[in-house]
């Protein structure tokens, strides 16, 4: 590394362990020991954000991050400075001891920059940089794969995007977006937290499927077979026959789908929660409405400004309680619009959107609860509708037309558990131990599974789950 | 089912429904559905938690839970009903209409009972129900292959109770282990969500190893092989090089380990973090510091009070800032005791114990953050001490005598990495897609891997990671 700097400028990050939070008071004033006092002593310079720079014309700072672009005019360099937080730019004079190192400093290079702000009109940001020193943290590749400065002609080739993933994130519109993903996360803990909910994480590894056979990924286990579970379905409902009666799980799904769809992958994150003592499905439904307007309330909070004006969306904490229709009733407004059912007992990608736009119409409502789906086209698992037995006391739910979460009462009485499974022509062997969990003693309980990517995809009316996942992973897609 | 009940009586878990969090507030009213409001109008009667249930004296209420035990003594049934907040003990009159259902009764049955409570100084408590309705939610089988109610004769058992893991967390103090977990996972997420990291969830199938090839799992993917993820270590790093700065995970890691060890399993949890532009390993070190003194603080305000009178542990939340030694330190301490040394450059189990005994008696201090490893006992990516290229910028944490955490300032320089790699003899192929990340520009970063069932573990003092894990895995277990 090169640096102009004096050695004991670089102090960064350090500033984070320099005060306590509130809860650590109860042990006293914070002490340092020897080194850290002696960072303290030879600090000359924190490093200051972007964001908080723009707030700081006139000070000497220090910036640390990515080289955004670089243009030689005349006598003066300009770097455009980017981290986390923002992109500011940087000025360096020909008369300036730092002006040579910037003839050979290549885009997406890492440097830290010292100087003076000040007040610019003709900046970005009304702000600049005026350099008196540079240090080249790591100076990158000048044949860059993929460009990371986004002049708007670079976003089809989502497979090149895939393959330097970590260059397309570089876009702080993509960084914005596991902000934005952080919020919601947020959001989802908090509130079932508040609510008494203990989380759990179960294996990943099974004897067998957890949702039937299909589609499963097998792992070689020592001397047999694993599979990589589908869901935590089997475990999270353990939990209710262990007496834990409300648990979430946030953790990866497996699923050996060989489909190239939009809103499929082959390992995906899943919120999932299961709660004891309902009284049946609705308990659920109602839970899930404000857990949802929990997450996106989180969301707009933390960075509903930055979504605004990077997404042009406006983030709506969606009105409670949310809308509900049976399937039955879908399919009838459904062909009111003249739209062709696929299959009697769900709806098609197709239908999803319409039926949206239907809720959307009537009611202003980005949010619908699809219930009472057939027995045919649900797990053997859900409870039937005592009234109807050919209904489950189950649901979906769709956020602007597209399906973000399948819930259920469960059925936890053992023997008719049982005669479900074999009716759904289950091999009785694979399940012996998920039926186990009912033999002696489980309380009546229900839940649900959230793909948490589907909601960031639609609450940014993005159109690929691929673009909220930090890192995607299909059938020909192993790598990075 | 049988039940005394009116069938609208059973009106549970929707408490929770019918008031709104103030977060809600810009969005104007709760509004009811028809449904909901037809539940209100019928309502008679919510559950209530036995802890709560004990400061109801006088009231009538309804319980809903598990048998923890029932005993016949003349013309009354004594239930004790237990469910996730305590147990309550519950007595059944001849005269009364719900007699007839107690006869049959077994252990560990899911019931809702209904009555008046009273103050009854001969109860566990003081306070007892008189039963007025029982229903019965589900009978357990009367043959349990474990007991529930601990006599303390059937810990010993361990396989037994892994057999039958949902019986045996029915046990009080097992369900609080996850309540204990849950306030360390708040307290790990609050502290670094204040500290502006972002939330990952990176790939667990990966097309290599993370960790250089040993004790990977194989998954068989389509028409090829995938790996299973041995840690995020990978693509936390990723991370820096995408430039979102400060990251961490919660997720499941895999080790192909064939060890039967109190401290190993083939699959756990994994709290990791990585952050960029530090000054090196120290930083790190004092992040994580304040970190785990926040995970401590958090379980001991949740559940502090039933941690001392369930496992008789004081939760101190340890001083700032905590002690460090070198390697070279703890070896010289460790022979003045006579400790023989296995390796030079590690600690042995006993090692460690016994230098947590040494720290506790200078120090009175639970933790140590022990430095400086040898290169030879380090994985390829950490970085070097430019004083003395021998050492690296490394280090571990102990916690009362248990290694916790490795951490480490990584190399980020392209050049020197792939020459460590080399030295390594690692096949540089294999870790071609890795190596990449630091072509294009990577701040100076670091970071560190934690094992939450070893902090559990010893925040508890118990003896095996299997007691405070959900579901174990190992070599011989993957069931159920």
């Amino acid at each position: 590394m090169q640096s102009f700097l004096n050695p004991t400028a670089r102090q960064t990050a350090t500033r984070f362990f320099y005060f306590r939070g509130s809860y650590f008071d109860n042990q006293g004033g914070f002490r340092q020991n020897k080194q850290e006092a002696s960072v303290l002593k030879n600090k000359i310079m924190e490093r200051t954000l972007v964001s908080e720079a723009f707030k700081k014309a006139g000070e000497e700072i220090n910036l640390q991050g990515f080289v955004n672009n670089i243009r030689h005019q005349g006598s003066i360099a300009f770097i455009e400075l980017r981290d986390r937080s923002g992109i500011m730019q940087a000025v360096v004079m020909k008369s300036s001891e730092a002006f040579d190192l910037t003839k050979n400093l290549s885009l997406e290079s890492v440097v830290s920059l010292s100087g003076k702000t000040k007040e610019e009109k003709q900046a970005p940001g009304g702000v600049e940089m005026e350099v008196a020193e540079i240090e080249i943290l790591s100076l990158a590749d000048p044949e860059l794969p993929i460009p990371v400065l986004d002049k708007g002609d670079n976003e089809s080739n989502q497979t090149a995007r895939m393959n330097w993933r970590y260059l397309d994130l570089r876009k702080p519109k993509n960084n914005l977006i596991f902000q934005v993903w952080t919020a919601m996360e947020t959001g989802f803990r908090s509130y079932l937290i508040k609510e008494n909910f203990i989380q759990i994480h179960s294996p990943k590894m099974m004897s067998t499927g957890s949702e039937g056979g299909a589609e499963l990924f097998e792992v070689k286990y020592f001397k047999r077979k694993a599979f990589l579970a589908q869901s935590p379905q089997f475990y999270k409902q353990m939990a209710q026959s262990a007496g834990l009666e409300r648990v979430f799980e946030i953790g990866p799904v497996f699923r050996a789908d060989p489909s190239f769809t939009s809103r499929h992958a082959t390992e995906f994150t899943g919120f999932d929660l299961e709660m004891s003592f309902i009284k049946d499905h609705h308990d659920v439904m109602n839970l899930q409405a404000e857990l949802l307007a929990n997450m996106i309330s989180e969301v707009k909070k933390v960075c509903g400004k930055n979504v605004q004006e990077t997404f042009k969306v406006e983030l709506n904490v969606p009105k409670l309680p949310f809308p509900k229709v049976t399937i039955a009733e879908a399919k009838k407004m459904l062909a009111e619009k003249k739209i062709p059912s696929e299959t009697d007992g769900d709806l098609s990608p197709e239908e999803e959107r319409v039926l949206g736009n239907i809720i959307k119409e009537r009611d202003d409502h980005d949010i619908v609860f699809v219930t009472d789906y057939p027995i045919s086209n649900r797990p053997f698992y859900h409870m039937r509708d005592e009234k109807n037995p050919q209904l489950t006391k189950s649901y979906d739910l769709l956020y602007k037309g597209v399906e973000i979460t399948t819930g259920a009462q469960r059925e936890h009485r053992y023997e008719i558990l049982l005669q479900q499974a074999k009716e759904k022509n289950i091999d009785i062997k694979d399940i012996e131990h998920y039926l186990n969990f009912f033999k002696y003693g489980c309380p009546p309980h229900g839940g649900f599974g959230m793909g948490p990517a589907r909601v960031v995809m639609k609450m940014l009316n993005l159109e690929n789950i691929r673009e909220v996942t930090y890192l995607y992973r299909g059938v020909k897609r192993l790598t990075p």
